[in-house]
């Protein structure tokens, strides 16, 4: 079933109060169709077809539903549905629902639940949203090391219904400290007397719990895992994080950088989902913060305006001069926030990265200012050309490297490098695009400067 | 071992032509560690300790090097060499290998490899970059549908060597035609007596060889499958593409639409590798692209020179203006290419993301007209401040709505949504905002507008 035919018929269902459509559609399609289809009904409407499902089903499904949904939907649950859901949900997607409840919800909940439960989501909870300790799940399979292979798969075929996935299990010492991984492939490969000791990866790659979860994300994609194993301070393992986890973990945080970059704020949700207020709040926030950076650019041209009344003509290369700045340090900007995102670039680049930037800039602004003279020649003669062409070069070098820069010194100071977003760039070179352009101008052109 | 000290033990091999170091250190660390320790050595310093290598860890290192690095290295290889790194190195892997390779060294290298590896070389190799085909891998495990469970296991047991993954094997019929596939984990669970077709996920999820990478990384990340398989036009099984190139996919993705985003064309290579000249050659194009909008702001100036000259204080807010206009259609661009690519919004959502986009950017406008109109008064008296706060509010919403409908409209013409950069964005802003901000003062200071 196509997506339009899913929709119709679960429309048709809620109108016929007909009980026996859910549990079909839900056989014959994958849950993130489900889910995603179920995202264009009423949080009342999705409660009245879940609730027709068997309870494992329920909960799979519920997992795929958008985090604002399933809060809202999670609303309309009674204590018994909330508690049966809570019992077959994963541990990670269960913990982080839990997060988002109200507190008057939580406490409905908890006594509702059993002692087993109730610990698990409260240790995840534990973990501040963003870090390796809020994604990762409890379901995972440890194997004993005297464990033969196939002891070892027989237990592994025991334990899978509780796992999330048995294509790794891990290997603890009696204080559950970590002490090797083996996977599954091996386990199966290996000849039937050999033991899980004798060829399970030693010195495993993991992460701290506390680390942050992008951290996570790219120890898996660097190193090709199924899953990774985090521990606590103690060093003690406390869950796996794994990859389809990990792959939602790059996916938010290129769309958090992506908005950064574009001068829009934080926004933990799908743009489409995002409520009117929450959007003009996210951005609305850097528009203002911007205004004062423009302003510095009308000052600077309220300090030059005798230059600019007695040259009109200056006046008409202005968008394009400071254009060219803020679009050369917008380049560069983007370069630098994505390649120090995914671990291209290091913080001790710097210097070469700086050298590289110069040349590449001088080279730009030369090639801009070359274009630029003859316009200046035809619109204001050889004089003006070659304000025009100076300002160009210097405004592109330091447009480049402003934009270079910023990113650097922000991750330097511990700050998110990709809050050095286009429009900040562009708006900080545009200031200092007027202040040389109109200083070249009284320069060459031999004005006096100060009008006041 | 760290960096820092692998970076050294293998510095201090090379210059002691000790040939025992680097099997050690490659038995110690993973090998994407040591791919980019190796990526600060030369090439033929790196053939030097890869050749000291058993020949199957050296294919399976040469695999984590950077693409670039891989063909410069290669290039040192002589005949022998390489054809024993083709015949260790995974079908996907070794293809690509071959596309990058020069003519001269495809030729050379073809005689001395095995039929089978030179028909799956040239099958490989048939899918144009950027397709499902070009990252798939042609190592993958199919089971038949009469296996029992523990038949399965064992068959795949067996070619666990030459296959990517174990955990997915694939059900084809006669014709190769795929009819389903089966997971390792539902063959260990299944009870011993019962067979493939008893339990296998019929009309499975699948992609086309010539279907774009991008859309194998989605389906594999909505689905959270471990691989993918790919069918060519007649519907049969030729590859699949596994989680972990999946990861790679969107990772790169996510990179090309950075640089688009930020006006950079596309660069298939690390910021720190490109050479200076690609660099260049990559920026410059749109730097110049974007002087011919930045002259027609300039043409919108000079045809309101007579305006200006009476009001010199307007150009104090020219930039604020401008730059507003532009930074509102920034925030809307980079939001509208990310919320597209990866499908939060589609095409059809354009109406209803458009009355969206109406209301908060009125919301916006209205905000930042509040605030300039302030700044009008104190600098330029109420007719300026009306002239100033109207412009504001026209300029963000034509900003806004140009930013988020660019991408949409090159999307329905079938154009990389990603190149309406915040950069292009932000200079068509400005042209418009040029003639919003003069025709506004034109009319309402009643001043002639045309002065030739």
């Amino acid at each position: 079933m196509n997506r339009e035919q899913l929709l119709s018929t679960l429309r048709a269902a809620l109108a016929s109060r007909d009980s026996t459509v859910i549990p079909a559609v839900a056989k014959a399609s994958h849950p993130a169709d489900v889910a995603s289809v179920l995202a264009e009904f009423e949080p009342d409407e999705v409660r009245t077809l879940l609730r027709e499902l068997p309870a494992p089903e329920r909960a799979e499904l519920f997992g795929y539903l958008e985090a604002e949904t399933e809060v809202e939907v999670a609303h309309y649950f009674d204590r018994k549905e909330l508690a049966e859901l809570f019992l077959h949900m994963s541990p990670d997607d269960r913990a982080d629902l839990f997060n988002r409840l109200t507190e008057e919800r939580r406490e409905m909940i908890l006594p509702a639940l059993a002692q087993a439960e109730r610990e698990d989501i409260r240790r995840l909870a534990l973990f501040p949203e963003g870090t390796a300790g809020a994604v990762m799940t409890s379901d995972y399979a440890t194997v004993r090391p005297d464990f033969t292979a196939p002891e070892a798969v027989e237990h592994l075929r025991k334990v899978a219904p509780d796992t999330e996935t048995i294509y790794q299990s891990y290997v603890v010492d009696e204080n559950r400290r970590l002490i090797g991984t083996v996977s599954l492939r091996d386990l199966i490969v290996a000849p039937p007397h050999t033991r899980v000791s004798d060829f399970m990866q030693r010195e495993p790659i993991f992460v701290r719990a506390d680390a942050p979860r992008e951290e996570a994300a790219r120890l898996i994609s660097r190193y090709d895992l199924i899953a990774l194993p985090v521990v606590n301070g103690d060093e003690k393992l406390v869950g796996i994080v794994t990859y389809d986890d990990a792959m939602d973990v790059a996916e938010d945080e290129a769309t958090t950088d992506f908005r950064k970059v574009g001068a829009v704020g934080e926004l933990a949700i799908g743009l489409k989902e995002a409520p009117i207020d929450l959007l003009y709040r996210k951005r609305v926030f850097w528009l203002v913060a911007l205004v004062f950076g423009n302003l510095f650019s009308g000052a600077g041209i309220a300090y030059f305006e005798e230059t600019i009344s007695a040259y009109v003509a200056l006046v008409f290369f202005l968008p394009l001069l400071i254009g060219s700045g803020g679009n050369a340090g917008s380049q560069s900007a983007t370069l630098m926030v994505r390649a120090l995102a995914t671990g291209d670039v290091v913080l001790k680049d710097w210097a070469g990265m700086l050298s590289r930037e110069l040349t590449v800039a001088a080279l730009l602004g030369a090639t801009m200012a070359l274009a630029v003279s003859t316009i200046g020649i035809v619109r204001g003669g050889p004089d003006i050309a070659l304000v025009v062409a100076l300002s160009m070069l210097v405004v592109v070098i330091v447009g480049s490297v402003l934009g270079m820069s910023l990113p650097f010194i922000l991750s330097r100071l511990r700050l998110d490098p990709a809050a050095s977003s286009a429009p900040l760039v562009a708006t900080i070179a545009d200031a200092a695009g007027v202040l040389i352009y109109f200083a070249i101008a009284t320069a060459v052109l031999g004005l006096p400067a100060l009008t006041n």
